[in-house]
């Protein structure tokens, strides 16, 4: 317990979007200060924060003045440069620990980690060129799609195979995917402390429209006996990368059980339905662990559905207004974009069941 | 619907207390930033505004360019100084408004007022000078309370009268007090839109030492007949008041039923717990009827116990922080005194039943 820190300090957070603005707004009722490093001005964290440093990743002074202003690093993105991320933790400690980012930030890695600790992920191969393309088309069959190692996320950077003909340009390093049979694909929202305390949340149940996560519904219509397989998956991967922080780990369903497909380190949008449907969420979770607390209750209090609000879906807040059980939260950005998250809602009802 | 402030509006908030820090955090879920009004520097609510200005109530460059820079104006305090509330009023609107402000200002017109719409307060008298004092003990009797009638809160500018011995020192315009024999205090936790709709969170029963709230247990232990006689008792204050906003009302509960102690034109310690028993809690309900959106559901989800954190209380944090279901809410304030709000808890536990 000698670790936590006190009210009063300074949480950094690396990224000034939702993320970021979540746990600064989860922070504050901690006592904790925040202050966010974000390259872009006008970020939607800074209109709830302490403080707000606007430089680039590549500014040696901004990130030298923002380490020395705080008491310990957590990020909201796993793309943060890495000499940025050497030259913050030079000072102060980064929290999820940098194996977790970097096994994070690469796709290949990642499933290696994963299958190294006995996991199922889609089955995958290596491609760094044409040629190692059609080498992995041989081995991994079609339909199957193609992955940048790094940088994808909301399914930018992917290119699906339908059929063998299919030849899509290798433009970055990769990995091809195989094509995994699922009936559902839930999440795990997890944390660990510093202590190696775990708590996962129950699995939601997410539901993608263009690539991009569009409903996560909790519980999760899933056989008790595989809800306990994904607390347990869970637990395995936190453990074995010294885990602190809550990370979110998307699952498929399958007839063969649970298969991983991808794990972020840090605050997931399939964890936003904690925030009116337990009484302590992801965001304060993630602030209890990378300040050193112990963990709050994970428990459900109620189910809840969460929808993104994407690009013009925003402008249907005043019609959200009007549901009495729809908690609205929204982002603070001022432009809508398509395929730009603008906000969710959370639509609340009494639980069902003590499940 | 049309006067409903769209997101990206900003919220002035005068005073930058805890209130308004629990109010700016419940803003920005809503798309709102908040500007904060505080005489005081390092205020808690500035940690997590959008924008603060640091300046005293008879600035008037400074109250200008707030009321400029924000589509409407509310508050988290009832001794805002009358010249600076018009001032910002000939630019923007004031939620809550000034009638409610004022007879909530003044313990003589608050008595005065709930006696003219037909509900029980305690016996009273009004008391300039020590003749009226002697005048007031001979009509009220004792024991009885001597409150100076404005700027008193959390027990100050009280005195009590024992036996008709005592003469306190008429310091300034006050009222004498009756003693009321209640069984419990409870508070209600009302709200009203600006198209007049009305909701009300569950009765919470108050226990105060030394003059200030220690704790707020929900739900109260109150008669069905007398939990909707206060629900009742609330629409009537607020629909007389053409009131927007939340509302702490604080009643004594009696043999012959409910008397009102106080009204408070503003989000209330007594209605903290809604912010771990309820979707929507007090201050998102206070900042939807402010900004003219439909109020939330103020349905209860769970059972709560808030305990105060006053003076070095707080420094059980590292305790509190251990009970998995505590709800910590601290307030940024850098030094501890006797006295002293610093936060508070919510102890959260299943509803017990559907009451």
């Amino acid at each position: 317990m000698s670790d936590a820190l006190a009210p009063g300090s300074t949480i950094g957070i690396l990224g000034g979007g939702q993320l970021g603005r979540m746990l600064a707004l989860a922070a504050a009722p901690l006592g904790f200060k925040v202050h966010i490093y974000e390259p872009s001005a006008d970020c939607p964290a800074a209109q709830v924060a302490d403080r707000c440093t606007t430089a680039p990743y590549d500014d040696d002074a901004a990130l030298d003045a923002f380490a020395a202003s705080v008491n310990v690093v957590t990020y909201e993105f796993e793309n943060v440069p890495t000499a940025a991320l050497d030259r913050i933790e030079a000072v102060v400690p980064i929290r999820p620990n940098r194996r977790s980012l970097g096994i994070s930030q690469d796709r290949l890695d990642e499933k290696t980690f994963l299958q190294g600790i006995g996991l199922k992920t889609a089955p995958f191969a290596n491609v760094e060129d044409q040629a190692e393309l059609d080498a992995a088309i041989s081995q991994i069959g079609t339909p199957s799609i193609l992955k940048t190692r790094r940088m994808g996320y909301d399914g930018k950077g992917q290119a699906r195979l339908r059929s063998a003909d299919d030849r899509p340009e290798v433009t970055a390093p990769s990995v091809l995917e195989g094509f995994v049979d699922f009936s559902a694909e839930i999440s795990v929202i997890a944390a660990r402390a510093l202590d190696g305390a775990i708590t996962c949340y129950d699995p939601g149940e997410n539901v993608h429209r263009d690539g991009i996560l569009a409903t996560t519904t909790v519980p999760a219509s899933l056989p008790r006996s595989l809800q306990t397989d994904a607390v347990l998956l869970a637990g395995r991967i936190l453990n074995e990368l010294d885990y602190v922080g809550v990370m979110g780990i998307e699952l498929f369903v399958t007839s063969g059980g649970l298969i991983v497909n991808e794990i972020a380190p840090r605050v997931h949008n399939s964890g936003h339905w904690t925030q009116n449907g337990c009484t302590i969420d992801q965001f304060e979770q993630h602030i209890r662990a990378v300040a050193g607390w112990p963990l709050g209750d994970g428990q459900r209090h109620s189910d809840v559905v969460m929808e993104n609000l994407i690009g013009d879906e925003v402008d249907q807040w005043q019609a959200l207004s009007a549901d009495s059980n729809a908690a609205l939260h929204l982002y603070g950005k001022a432009q809508s974009r398509p395929g730009r998250k603008m906000g969710h809602v959370n639509r609340v009802s009494p639980r069902a069941s003590k499940g």
